[in-house]
């Protein structure tokens, strides 16, 4: 690879496909002028997108491909059809074959997921796969993970999430020692699923690379008190969903009143300038991209209905990722993770398993 | 019972005791003057505070207990030194012998969900009790349960919250076939727990008395779609907790905006009419109050924290739930939901268990 980052786009993937990708890649190129770029999909579709950018086309390969993932299609057709020769798939080949440090999709999550495990398989000591979020906080941003590649807890799998979690933070906010929480119903040590208490007991020691805070609640993501919050994939996507929903909900009351009245408008014109401000700060497009981790390659996932800017900064976690060596750092991390957990630990989480 | 509704609070419950219990009580009978009030807890204490209220002294008794569950103590230690004689547990107990309608505590959830099952012992048919909470939504209020009383999903269990959700839904909004749906991390059919997709089969019964409206995510809790979110108590709590912190997050960001410059504050001046109005509609103090369900008496459990305005708010709730009779329409409903899942679901769900 010549170019420090190179980025693997499914160019068919997500509710826009070509329309949204490429003027996406553009967007990111300013911000990352080092990036090259291999485009899949329908490549006269990408070429015309790509005539608006000609600095993007300078640095970018086109790989053609007719076969595409649709965006309801079940994880098990998307691979009977998709595999070897979708644009999907074709992207995450690149990664393994090492052509490209990264791929970035907006197609559907399930295949993804499928197509990743399948094309790149899993990182030597992790059983399974988990998708962590960047989560915005009154001081920054936090990583949660699992926000929905596993349901159902399991406390080996979220010792490992907490593992992978802290790879990544110190990959993206440059700490050296993350702090960590688990995500559960209460902070007291007497609540809570037995599985979540045991993944707790195995993250309590000193020796582990982080620096773990125990139990943190819902009403504790939004404040950032953890750089790493770790849970399962149900709760961890019922909570990513719930923190979107409120924030709509709550512009929507914000308009409304607004609105209401010829004062609050009149106010309302006076403070545009904080309005833009919070509107930046509450810009769900800035915290698009789930990263995939465990895989032996960097996988993001867009939204499906992200538009140019939001799926430029899925592009620009790509880099990110890329950037730190992460693949290299959680294979390290792990590692650690494993030889630290002494043995007490392992009876007791082989006791819970069972 | 002489009053159409009399309530049994636990003066002692919650951070502040009975300097917050009274002057709730004082307010909640200013919306609902037919009401009567039994404080159980330490007299003096109690006296003091009514001294400031004749109204409500004039429609309360008092029944004295040095006894009082601390906020942080284990359900097994609440029982073993409250049962019998604690505040908390004489209002529940109030409840159980008829001389009021619903007792009302800000006492620990743990404590006072064991001595509830304890006391009152589950409704026929029930398996397990729920937390249900009125969720403020764009269009109104949503009921969502389980927000914390049993933690593991069980399908079950989801089929009874759907009936006792449905019921309490139909006394607090008037609704004759309230509107129901799964939480689920996506709409469509093929994703999700198998015990979730167990109880939608069950709740696809064109017999019962809901309308089933299949899966809803996260992000639609704000939106009430539906009258009736069913979900089981972790992830139900951690959406709960996380919108409530969501709530507050884009609360501080929006202060800050509004103070960041002169043009920002002059506005926020002119908009104060409309600035209050979304202070009240985001007040959470006006949504307090876990409703215990399953139970053969009402049970309402109070944020521990809350002032007099939040906990007024959990005796209200205990008002129109007692003004409904509640225990009397779950106990008629779940009887129509047992009766309507045919054998063919009673055989899927049975096989789920397994």
């Amino acid at each position: 690879m010549g170019s420090p980052v190179t980025i693997a786009l499914d160019a068919m993937g997500g509710d826009f496909g070509p329309s949204v990708v490429i003027p996406a890649a553009a967007l990111s190129l300013i911000r990352h002028p080092d990036t090259h770029y291999i485009f899949f999909g329908r490549e006269s579709e990408i070429r015309e997108q790509m005539s608006d950018h000609s600095p993007l086309a300078a640095v970018s390969r086109i790989v053609h491909t007719d076969v595409a993932v649709s965006m309801n299609e079940k994880p098990s057709q998307a691979l009977r059809h998709g595999r070897w020769k979708s644009s999907m798939w074709l992207a995450l080949d690149a990664v393994k074959k090492g052509e490209a440090h990264a791929a970035v999709s907006a197609g559907n999550t399930g295949a993804l997921m499928a197509m990743a495990r399948f094309c790149l398989h899993m990182q030597p000591g992790i059983e399974r796969p988990a998708i962590a979020a960047l989560w915005p906080t009154l001081k920054s941003e936090s990583v949660v993970l699992d926000v929905g590649a596993n349901i159902g807890t399991n406390a080996r799998t979220l010792v490992d999430n907490a593992a992978m979690g802290a790879a990544l933070a110190r990959a993206l906010f440059s700490v050296d020692k993350p702090t960590v929480g688990l995500l559960n119903i209460g902070e007291e040590e007497i609540k809570g699923l037995d599985e979540v208490k045991a993944a707790a007991a195995a993250l309590r020691n000193p020796d582990l690379p982080i620096e773990y805070r125990g139990f943190v609640e819902g009403d504790a993501l939004g404040k950032g008190i953890v750089d790493v919050v770790v849970t399962e994939g149900f709760a961890g996507n019922i909570a990513l969903k719930t923190a979107e929903g409120t924030a709509k909900q709550i512009g929507a009351y914000l308009k409304a009143a607004m609105t209401r009245s010829l004062m609050a408008r009149l106010g309302a014109v006076l403070a545009q300038g904080a309005f833009q401000a919070l509107r930046a700060k509450m810009d769900i497009r800035k915290m698009n991209g789930g990263m995939f981790l465990g895989l032996n390659g960097l996988v993001i996932k867009s939204h499906g209905g992200a538009d140019a800017v939001g799926f430029a900064s899925a592009i620009d976690l790509g880099y990110d990722m890329a950037a730190s060596g992460l693949v290299a750092s959680i294979a390290r991390d792990v590692e650690r993770f494993h030889n630290a957990l002494n043995t007490k630990t392992e009876t007791a989480l082989k006791a819970v398993a069972q």
